[in-house]
This record gives C-alpha cells, structure tokens and sequence, in this order.
C-alpha cells in the first residue's frame, strides 16, 4: 500500500478523505490538483507530504514547456514553492522540496522529455530512501518495544503517512512480520479521525490487535497498564529535540509522563529541523472551524460557539524519552546530529 | 429550561438526543419508556437521573391500579428497581429513589388516584431541592471563579443535566446574572459530544463566550493560560473524595495539576456516596462500541477494531482542589460530612 506513487510517469495517490470507507487511487495531474490534495488533507503525513512536493514539483515540470536549464528550474522552483507554502508545519516539505531543487540545479538540461523523466527518477530515489528510513526506524523500534504489553499510537504515523511501514507505526510491522504479537491502542484524533479512518484500519488490515479509544481514554489505558509505551510520529522536530506532531500530542506526553511510561518520537531526519532551535518558533497551522462544527449532517454545535482548531502542538523535549530514527535511536536531542554524521558516513 | 418536568399530571423530558438540531420536548407515560429515554440517554446528567427516576416512579404508580397500601409500596419498590437499574454510576439515581420510597414508606394510602398525586409533589419537591442546590453551587462557585480568565469544563454538568443551573455550569449562570463576562472552554466530548452539542449550545443559548475544543486539546488550553480554572460534575462522589464523571475527566485532572491550574468537581450532595469507601468501588459503565464505530453514514474505522468504550472514569481525590457543594466548598472530602451536619442545621 502506497499513499503516493508513479506509474508510467503518471502520479497517483490514495484519496485518504474516503478511507476507510473507500480505498481508492486518484490521479493528480498538475502541482495546483496537488497543492489542493494536500490543503484538503486527501495526502498528509510529514514523510508523505514531503514525496508530495517532490512529486509535485515533477508534474509542474512535466508540464510546463520549458525551453532552457534557466526555464528548468524556474519552473521547480516555482512548484516548489507553490507546494511547500501549502501547509506550514512539516518539515519534510520543505526538505523534499530541497532535495529536488538540488537536484535540478546541478542537472545538464537538454529537453523538457528528458527533464522530467529523469527528475522523477530523482523523486522515486527520494521516496526509496524514505521507505528505507521507515523500515530501519521498524528495527530499531522493534527491539524497544518487542516486550510491551500494549503501545499506544495517536493519529496516524502509517504507511499511509510514510512510505513502507510509517513512522510510529514501523515497530508494529517489524513486530508482526517476527509472528510477535502486537497490541495497538489508538486514539481516534480528533477533529480528522485519523487515528480511527487511517491508523486502526490500516493495522487491523494487517492483522494487528487493535483497539480504538476517544483520546480522553489515554489516561485511564496508561493509568491501567493497558498500555505501557507511547510512540507517535512528528512532523517537524526542532534542534533543541521539541517535537510538533498532531494536537492532543503534548497532552500525551503529560499523561505518559504522570504514569511513568515511556513516550518515543519515532522520525526520520527528514523531520530533523535543525535551523529551527525550539518549538516555539514552529508555526502552527490552525484548520478551518468547519472541521468541528460541521462534520455531520446534523449541526453538532451553537452556532455562536467559537472553534480552537490547531492542527499541531509541541511536546516539550523533556517530555520524550528517546527519539525513534533511521539511523538509531537517540534517547537526547543533542545525540541526534552525531547519528546523523554516523548514517552519512554509513551510507557513504 | 427544564430537562424534566410535570405538566397537569404528565412527564415531559427534553429529548437530549435531538440538541443542539432540535429543541423537543416529549412526553413519557410509563416507567418502560422512561427506562428506556435513560438508556439511550434522550435524558441524562447525574442530577436529572434522579430526577427521572423519581418521576419515573410516579409513572409507575400513576399507571397501577394499586388496591391498597402494601401493593402502593410494591409498586413504588418495583418501579424503583427498574429505574435505577438502569444507569450504574450516578450515585443520584439511587439517592432520588430512596427519596420516594422513604416517601412511599410513610404515606397514608387512600386510593391510586391520590397517592399519584401526593407522590408527585413529593416528586416536586424533590426536584425544587435539587434546583435549589444547583443555585447555591452557582452561588459559593461563582466566589470562587468570578476573576478567572477562562474555565474549562468537560461534558455537560449544565441545566440540561441539572435542574436551573446545572453543577458545574452553575457559577457561570450566577456570574452571567451578576454582569460579569464568562468566558468558557468547552472539550467536545466525545463519544457522544455532549460538550459540543448540550454545553456549548446552552452556554451560547444563555449568551455566554464560548470555545469548543476536542478533548485533546485542553493541554494546549491549559498550557497557554486561556482558562486557569477546571469545573467538572461529577456522577458519584466516594466518601474518600475519589470522583466518577464523564470518561476524560481524569486525564484532565492530570492536566491541570501539570500546569497547577485548580480543579474543582462542582455537585450537589445528592452524588456523594458514603457507602463508598473510594473510587476503586465505583462501577464504572461501559458503553456500546457503535458510540465509536457508527456515529457517522460512511464506517470511521476498520470492522476488526475492538473499541474500548468506558462512560466515566475516576478522579482520585489528590488530584481535586476542592468541592463546590450546595453547602459551601470543601478542600478536601473529608470536610463534606460536616458540611452536610451544618446543611441539615440549617434546614431544619
């Protein structure tokens, strides 16, 4: 299950607004199809978001008739920019969007064809990388949490979200593919219910044991040792180690921290935002009030009742016991550039 | 607004279910129909359980054809039975049915026709001691709040859910007469939204400021100091102090003494439980899973997902900084007795 591919250098996504109801691929043609899939949120996860842009970018290449190097990347640029500026928070935007800007700036243009055909290639080797990162934050992840009785996830940091195994939830699919038994407790996130439509359906469809809870049930399934480790995705990890992941996360961290469990931030680099050096200065996307309000048929509140919609806070670094990576696991913000320097020389 | 009243005889309830949509009454006839609008909650909120019970009861015998004083008390005992049988965790169910029964127990019969009537103004009266606790608690709370810049609540302890002012909502009420500005943060409570639909819509309805918030995003609200106070109800009061309320209200205790914000459980004495040594004997009910899984037309989650679906949960007594009582305030639960000592004192 991929959230995001090409096929004969036509680019196709899960529609993940229709799960779980729906399990349906779209294509996207053109970077403003693109930038509307992300800001009505029919893609999201920072891993995914990231292969989103770059993806992108490539259609708005593919698709204009550039005429020179100078046009080229003109024209990346451009898609680039379009795309990041779609939703503040991931940092994986901003990253994929400079990995392929790199890309192009160092590429010897001949035609737009050829342009485009090997700017995907650059694309697939990104999203290749990403799904290495996803399946080596699986093994580190695994043996941190192989002996938990139950782990308890928020949102959905899945293979919906990253490609291959996800990001939070990379451990669980290492843990199922040894034959251990995994039990998942997942809040269901609101005001989306990503944690419902995408993460309990996605691991029940695996075969996990999953239970779903509102996310007012956290403190009673850590209170009652239901669950005894905490993992969550993030979508923007600032230098000082603050995580920004999806709102409800910090009052998890409080509750995980009241109960003496564990709470891991699993993430690849790609979220690492080392020029941002605390998470007071990540900027928060607030979402549209509709989201809260108008859900179902029938009005679910006062009109008058003004809505606070932020999509993400920010977990305090020491509320975090470790940090989940591709190239180990951090249990400090401060040792997460030397793992850096140890996967850079790994990889060389 | 009454959530339960008598009219020439007859029992009306506003159907809960229907708000904020629709603002209905509708009538029940028999103790079936009234067991019935508790179980699917067209009525609920501790206090107005009570309340149902006893009116419920007053079906009961209103519909008997009792022929003598000892069939009266059977009828009064059986329609009881059935009511507070019901609903397990609010301690008012039991509390208003000893009420009616203590009632009954005494009562000098003469025919059906008078001993219906006699029972419902004990009914009423019965009803007015509640509505008169709820303005005390807006009275002393609203000592207590008045210069608070936001308070947070969870749930609906408000006039749906008691009569005249509610429980927790009742300082608002009180602060709302008094001219002062209220401003409220409500979490939307899920499964069933009774925050969202019941407290934000008769906050607003009664023209107080009102944001609504999803249950996971009270951290942020209490991090950020837009409310510096907590006022929960609560459905049973141990005699430790250890209080049952709406599931999330524990992991909002937890939240609040994180950011030393005070957290106060607002109830009339008819909750508190002396029977019960601490919260650890409460029964706490669960709920059936399509409260998660089937709110909605389309599914939100994966048909092989468990759901964990528990109605209350318990706040140990540390973690309450007092109790907003018809009597006054307690700091802690073991000053409640003498608070009743003195309420009783001052009664006679």
């Amino acid at each position: 299950m991929k959230s995001i591919y090409s096929e004969d250098g036509r680019v196709f996504i899960i529609d993940q607004l229709l799960l779980p109801g729906r399990l349906e691929t779209v294509e996207i043609s053109t970077v403003e199809e693109m930038r509307d899939a992300i800001c009505v949120m029919r893609i999201r996860g920072a891993p995914a978001l990231g292969l989103a842009c770059a993806f992108g970018i490539y259609l708005g290449v593919r698709n204009a008739a550039v005429a020179d190097a100078a046009a080229f990347r003109l024209a990346v640029n451009a898609a680039a920019d379009r795309l990041s500026s779609s939703r503040p928070t991931a940092k994986n935007m901003a990253w994929a969007c400079g990995r392929i800007k790199e890309f192009a700036s160092k590429y010897y243009f001949t035609n737009t064809k050829a342009a485009a055909a090997d700017l995907l290639n650059a694309v697939e080797q990104l999203a290749a990388d990403e799904a290495a990162a996803s399946r080596s934050i699986g093994l580190y992840g695994a043996e941190l949490l192989s002996s938990r009785k139950g782990i308890l996830t928020h949102c959905n940091a899945g293979a919906l979200a990253a490609p291959e195994f996800g990001t939070a939830t990379a451990p669980f699919y290492v843990m199922l593919e040894r034959g251990l038994s995994v039990n998942v407790y997942v809040s269901e996130t609101r005001p989306l219910f990503q944690g419902a439509r995408l993460t309990a359906w996605e691991l029940a469809e695996a075969g996990m044991n999953v239970t779903l809870l509102s996310d007012s049930m956290a403190g009673v399934i850590l209170r009652d040792g239901l669950a005894n480790a905490v993992v969550v995705g993030a979508d923007r990890v600032a230098a000082n180690g603050d995580a920004a992941n999806k709102i409800g996360t910090y009052s998890l961290s409080l509750l995980a921290a009241a109960h003496k469990v564990p709470f891991y931030v699993a993430m690849p680099f790609s979220t690492l935002d080392l020029d941002t050096p605390n998470g007071s200065m990540i900027r928060i996307e607030q979402r549209p009030p509709e989201e809260f309000s108008a859900f179902t048929e029938s009005p679910v509140t006062h009109p008058a009742a003004r809505v606070f919609n932020p999509s993400f806070d920010v977990t305090p670094a020491g509320n975090i016991t470790a940090y989940i990576t591709e190239y180990g696991v951090a249990k400090d913000a401060s040792e997460l550039p030397a793992l850096v320097d140890y996967g850079r020389l790994r990889s060389v």
